[in-house]
């Protein structure tokens, strides 16, 4: 198509960041395979190799940190999406997982509703878990209790759930996300999020994305959620560093910094060695919108990348 | 602890095979990191690397055959799921993903009932999506229509999600499949299984896993299911690959082998070049399941086990 042939990026005249035809060139050029589900497509191999080559190039800019690495699935207690907030700031967003726990004549009854076309769901009961929306949110209760002098480094790279289906190719249901959570003293962490920031914008920058950073917010729920979200700036909580994918206005947030002061130390009862309030904060590389952002800004031909890109992730 | 130290496997005088032993030592050795959920705990580097260079070992041995790779996060289409028959066969097994459309009143109204310990999930609805319970289902309905000669071999790693919280610890509500795929004539794909049948038993004998396969079945829900399984069974439609872990009697699936013969293709119009009806069948390495009959038979001291799995796994 000439949409997509005619540079590395799927440009049209009139909107060189059109969404539609971003993610139609990414279908076109066997980096996305189509489920129907949006939000929640396949990756092809091609796709998945450079997310795990970027998933690389973070974990060794990060090597002399000496981070403990953790890996959880992508279902978690329910009681901890209770415990850390989620229901009170994000309830659009959550995935709450439920089954069938019937018995024989149930089980008809819900699979002739299924064939009739008609709703079943009324059948089923909550199970214990619900699907986990931020991948730092296992680390936090396993460190109730004091930590060792100098506090905690951890780094984990989960599948994270949010519902919010849309066609915007780089707005997805399903997604990992690698993230490093640090938990010590509040100035420690607060030290640590600043130089990450930094090292962050420059990994980022490295790679040829116009990344830029910002103070930013959650996108907590309803009317009190705005006041939550203005608190959260002017405190300068939360940093983005964004890079245009789908536009120039609005680019996308790619990476996220999150100092969360003694919002989950307070839950968990997480305190440093001497039995002083630890903080925590934790930072978050989206790792697939990190891919589509280098897609959009080098082109749907890898070969034709700028060899200074090309070295840094294949050489 | 002496039940752990004492030799390669958590041995008992009693029960050499007691899975609650085994399930502490994987803790106490850093093999897993208890997240309270049953079937859903966190994995440590350690874990995470063995299992990695299982699956590696996999790859290489499939590298001839030239499958495509594919990825797939772990929620797909709830129509994928009804039309598989998922409903039918294993409504005791679903992960049905619900969550919050409501406005400001009603969030207030979740967010109070879960303080007060209360129930909130009746405020939820389905979303389009439910957890995925089998490697294999989101590759068939990307091939509606007419194979290429020859068919297609398809390869993916996906998590899995089967509601059966266990304290057994090789049974888990998340766990990864690492499938091979192969759609296309029906001599050819059974001849396909076979020979898989063979490799993938030959793999994990030279890993030193006591392994044999077997005629299986799948756990088809209520009385009509067991009719079913025992006409699997029949037809020889379902091989499994069993090693002893928690029990000697009982061996654990490590690895399956499925012929669904036309009940795919049917249910998403697959035909072959010609036009002729194909069929499919699928093997799944449970890549959590291998690691822990690796950690069984070997011991929980990595460095201790035998030379030449160590040099197949790490050489």
């Amino acid at each position: 198509m000439s949409l997509i042939d005619n540079g590395p990026a799927a440009a049209t005249a009139a909107d060189p960041y059109d969404p539609v035809a971003f993610r139609q060139g990414l279908v076109e050029h066997g980096f996305i395979l189509p489920t129907g589900v949006r939000g929640a497509d396949g990756r092809s191999a091609k796709f998945e190799d450079l997310l795990q080559r970027f998933d690389k190039l973070v974990l060794r800019e990060a090597v002399d940190d000496g981070a403990e690495e953790m890996h959880f699935p992508p279902i978690v207690a329910r009681t901890l999406i209770e415990r850390m907030g989620y229901l009170h700031n994000f309830p659009q967003l959550i995935g709450s997982t439920h089954s069938f726990f019937g018995k024989d004549m149930a089980a008809l009854e819900l699979a002739a509703l299924a064939d009739k076309g008609e709703r079943w769901e009324h059948l089923l009961e909550p199970t214990e878990t619900m699907l986990l929306p931020a991948a730092c949110y296992p680390v936090y209760p396993l460190f109730s209790g004091l930590l060792p002098e100098g506090g905690r480094l951890i780094t984990v790279c989960n599948w994270c759930y949010r519902h919010e289906p849309s066609d915007e190719p780089t707005r997805l249901q399903a997604f990992r996300q690698r993230e490093y959570i640090r938990i010590g003293a509040p100035d420690a962490v607060e030290a640590w999020r600043d130089t990450w920031l930094q090292r962050g914008l420059a990994l980022l920058r490295r790679l040829g994305l116009p990344a830029d950073s910002d103070v930013a917010s959650d996108p907590f729920f309803g009317r009190s959620g705005r006041m939550m979200a203005a608190s959260q700036r002017d405190q300068r909580l939360k940093f983005e560093i964004v890079v245009p994918v789908i536009s120039a206005e609005k680019p996308t947030a790619i990476c996220s910094f999150n100092w969360h002061q003694d919002h989950f130390t307070a839950a968990f009862g997480i305190r440093r060695h001497d039995g002083e309030m630890a903080h925590t904060a934790c930072l978050g590389f989206g790792l697939e919108r990190v891919t589509l952002a280098l897609i959009k800004t080098h082109g749907f031909d890898l070969a034709a990348w700028p060899a200074e890109v090309r070295t840094q992730l294949w050489g």
